[in-house]
C-alpha cells in the first residue's frame, strides 16, 4: 500500500448557510442538497489525500436525523479513515447550528468510498491513511466488515 | 392504513441531459449530483402518491455501477414500492444512454423513504400502494425485511 | 431522406417541481423558465431521434395557458413529429399537476425546429419518423403547411 | 386606456457574457438560454412602464438567426411597443458580439404579450404608450395585426 | 500607450431583478451578489474595451449604501475610466429601482483594475481611453492618485 | 458594548472545490466568485458572532494576488476581529491549492463591515469580541484606524 499518510491530511471542513434555493417551500432542506454537499466534501477530503482525481463508488446507508431550515448553518467534516489499493473510505459528519435557538444538532453521518482514477479515468493506486482521533480508530477498526457488507449488498 | 391506490399513481419518469456544471473536469458527472438527481425523482413521487408534502428521511445503500459523460442522457424512474403509516418506500432506478454509442447502462438503483408531513412539519398519513409490475411485487414483498435491517443500522 | 424511425424512440417524457428559483415573488412560475424546459426536453428528444447533437433553429408561438405555482408539478412530454434533410420538428406538450387540488391542466404547447449538426456545427443528415398516435399522424400530414407559414413570416 | 407614457420609460438594456453552463458540449448557447434571457428583460420592461408584476401570456414564434458561443456577450434590448387593457407588447432584440473578431451579428428579435397581474393575480390595467423611434412606431401601427393572428392561432 | 478609443466602445449596461435565490430570508440581497454583478460588468466592460480575456487585479473599497429587495431592479453601468500598459480601470454605479415606490437610489460604486491576458495568462497591451462625459473626465484625471494609494495598501 | 466572547465563536472555515461554471473560457475563476464566497463566509462568521441576521455594509479593498483554476480548492477563513455598537469587522483568508502542484498560495485577505439588523431591518446591539490570536490581537488594535479611513473614503 506503499507510504501511509496521517488524517489530518484529508480532514477537510465546509460551513453552509441554508438558502431558499435549497429548501422547499416549507423552508426546509432536501436532502439531495445535503447529499450532494455530503458528496462534495466527500470528493475534496480524498482528492486531498490523494493528490488524484476522484469518482463517488458508492454511499452507505444515510439516515437524516433531524431537520435544516432556511437560516440554519450546516457544518460538514470529512476525513479518510481508510484505504483500499485505489479506494479511499470518507467519514462525513453533518451538524447543523439553528438560527433561532443557537442549538447545534447532529444531522446526519454518512461513508462514502471514494477511488482515485488517472487521466484515462481508471483506478489508480492511492497512500495508505493512519487514523489519529479515537473516532477515525474505531472507524479505521471496522473497515474490513464494512467492505464486506458492501460486496454481499452488491 | 386505509384506501390502497395501484402504484401507477406515483409512476414518475425523469430525463435529465449530462451538462458541464454536473461533472468534474475530466467530464463525469459527480455523484452528488445523481443523488440529487435521485431525491428530486422520490420527492416528486411520493408527492404524487400522498398528495401531501414530503421530506427524506433515509436512502439506502448507493453503488455507482457505471459512469455518465457530459453529452449523456439519464432516464429516472420512481415509483412507491411500500408503505407505512405516515411513509413510504420509493424504488428509483437510474438508467444512461451514452451519446458516442447509444448503448444503454444502468447507473444505479436506489431505495429512499419519504415522510409525509402536514403544514406543522408533522407526520401525516399516507394511502397504501398496490404493487403493479413483477419487478414491484418483489419489491414490495420484501420490505419488511428492509425495514429490520434499516432499524438495525441505526 | 434515408430510413424511417418510429416516433417511440424519440419520445420523452420530463418531471419538474416548481421551486421558488423558479417563480417570481408571487410564487408564480416565470415563461422563460417554462421556455428553458421547452427547449431542454426538445433537445433531448431530438437527440434521441438524430443520435447526433443538435441546435434550435425555431419555436413557433407559445401561449401560457393557466400557470404554475411553487410546488405544483410540470410534466412535459416531446416527440419528434417530422423532418426535412438535417432538421426534426418536436411537438412539446406542458401539463400541470396543481399541487393543492390534484387537478392538471394544460399549460401550454409548442412545436421546435431543432437542426443535427456534425463536431463542426455544420448541419448534418437525420432519420426520417414514422408517426404513430392519432396527434402524431395529424401533427405529421400538416408539417409542411407550418414550414411555409414560418417561411412567409421570416 | 387612461395616461400615456413614452416608450422611454420602459426602455431596458441587458449586456450577457455566455459562459460554459449556458451551452452545449460544443460551446455553443442553448436556445433555452436565450429564451429564459429574452423572457426576463420582457419582464423587467413591462414592470418599468406598468410599475406592477407582470406574466407573460404569449411569445411570437422566435427564430435562431446566428449562434453564439462561450466567450460572446450578447446585448438585448426590451421596450414596449403597444398595449391593451392589461396586456402589453414588449419587442426584443437581441445581438451578439463575438469575442474573435469582434463583429456583432443580429441573434434574434421577439415579441412578447405580458400582463400585468394584481396581487390576487388578476389582470389589471396599464397606461398607453408613445411610440418614440421610426422602428418604435412601425411596430405599434401593426399591433391591431399581430393580436388578430394571436387569437386566429389560439 | 498606442491607439486611443473613446469610452463609448466599453460602456456596458446591465439590469437585473432582485429574485428569491439572490437574496437572505428577509428578502434583502446579498452583498455577494452585487459584488459578483459588479464583477462580472467590469468584466464585460474591459472585454469591450480591450479585445481579450481579462482578469480582475483588484476591487477598491465598496461601501453599500442602500439595500435591495426582492422585485426591486437593479441597473449597473460600466465604463473604462483609464488605463496602464497593460491594466484598465473599471469604474461601475449601481442603481436601485424599487418595485413599491419607483424611487431610484444610489446602491453603491465601485472601481475594479482589470488585467487583459493572452492565451498563457500573462499580461498584455491595451489601448488607451479617450474619456467623454464630465464625471468620466474627473475620474481619469485622479487615476494616477488611486494607482498610488493601491501600492501603498498592497 | 455589554458582554464580550471569544473570537472563536465565528471563527469559520470554508472549502471550494473551482468548477468550470466559476471559471472564465481559460478555466481561471472569475474574481466575482471569490468575492461571493468571501461575502457569504463573513455572513455566517458574523451571524455566529452576533445570533442576529447580518447585512454587509462595506468591503475594504481587495487585491487578488494569484488566480486559482478549474481542480483547485480554495479554503477560506473567516473571524470577527473587532466589533462597534451594531457592526462587525470580519477578517476573511483565501488560500488556493493548485491541483497539479499540491503548493497552496495565499490568492487575497479582505475585511468587511457587517451589521446586525433585527427583523425591521434596523441596525441592532451586537456583543463585543476577545481576540485570541497573534494575528487577530494586531488587527484588532488597529481597528480605529481602519474606521477612520473608511469615513473619510465615504
Ligand atoms: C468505481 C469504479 C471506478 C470501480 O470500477 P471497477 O471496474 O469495479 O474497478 P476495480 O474492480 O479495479 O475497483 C476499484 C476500486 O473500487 C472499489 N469498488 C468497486 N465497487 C465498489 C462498491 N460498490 N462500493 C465500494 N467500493 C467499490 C473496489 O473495491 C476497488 O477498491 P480497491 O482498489 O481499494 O480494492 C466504477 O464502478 C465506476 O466508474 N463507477 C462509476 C463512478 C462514478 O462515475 N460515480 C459518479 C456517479 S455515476
Ligand atoms: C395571461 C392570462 C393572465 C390571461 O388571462 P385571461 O383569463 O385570458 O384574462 P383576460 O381575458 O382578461 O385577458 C387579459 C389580457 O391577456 C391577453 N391575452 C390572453 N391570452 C393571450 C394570448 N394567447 N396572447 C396574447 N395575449 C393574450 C388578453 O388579450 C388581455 O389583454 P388586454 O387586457 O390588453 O385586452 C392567463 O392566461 C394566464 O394566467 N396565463 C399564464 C401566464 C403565466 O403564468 N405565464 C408563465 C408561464 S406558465
Ligand atoms: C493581476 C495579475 C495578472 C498581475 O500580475 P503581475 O505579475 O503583477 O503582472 P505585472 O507586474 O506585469 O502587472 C500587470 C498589471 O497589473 C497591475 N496590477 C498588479 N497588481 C495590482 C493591484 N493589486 N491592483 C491593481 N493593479 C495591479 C499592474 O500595475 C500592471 O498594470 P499595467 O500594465 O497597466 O502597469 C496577477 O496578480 C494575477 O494573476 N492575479 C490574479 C487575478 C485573478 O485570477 N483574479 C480572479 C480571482 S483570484
Ligand atoms: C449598513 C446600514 C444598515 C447602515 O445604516 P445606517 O443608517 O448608516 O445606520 P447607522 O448609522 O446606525 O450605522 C450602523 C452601523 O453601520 C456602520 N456603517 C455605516 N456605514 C458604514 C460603512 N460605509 N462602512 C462600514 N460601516 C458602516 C456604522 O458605523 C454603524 O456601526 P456601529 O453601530 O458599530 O457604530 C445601511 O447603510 C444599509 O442598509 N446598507 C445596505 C446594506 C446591504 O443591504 N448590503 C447588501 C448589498 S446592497
Amino acid at each position: 500500500m506503499g507510504e501511509k499518510i496521517p488524517a489530518s491530511i484529508s480532514r477537510t471542513i465546509q460551513t453552509k448557510l441554508v438558502l431558499p434555493p435549497d429548501t422547499n417551500h416549507m423552508g426546509t432542506i432536501f436532502g439531495g442538497t445535503v447529499l450532494a454537499y455530503i458528496d462534495e466534501i466527500a470528493a475534496i477530503t480524498a482528492m486531498k489525500h490523494s493528490g488524484k482525481i476522484v469518482v463517488t463508488a458508492s454511499i452507505d446507508t444515510v439516515t437524516f436525523l433531524s431537520s435544516a431550515k432556511v437560516g440554519d448553518i450546516l457544518t460538514l467534516e470529512g476525513v479518510v479513515i481508510s484505504t483500499g489499493r485505489t479506494s479511499m473510505e470518507v467519514y462525513v459528519k453533518v451538524k447543523c447550528q439553528h438560527s433561532e435557538t443557537g442549538v447545534e444538532t447532529l444531522t446526519t453521518t454518512a461513508i462514502l468510498t471514494m477511488v482515485a482514477v488517472d487521466s484515462e479515468g481508471l483506478p489508480t493506486k492511492v497512500n495508505g491513511v493512519i487514523p489519529e482521533t479515537e473516532e477515525e480508530k474505531v472507524l479505521f477498526k471496522d473497515a474490513q466488515a464494512r467492505r464486506e457488507r458492501r460486496l454481499m449488498i452488491r
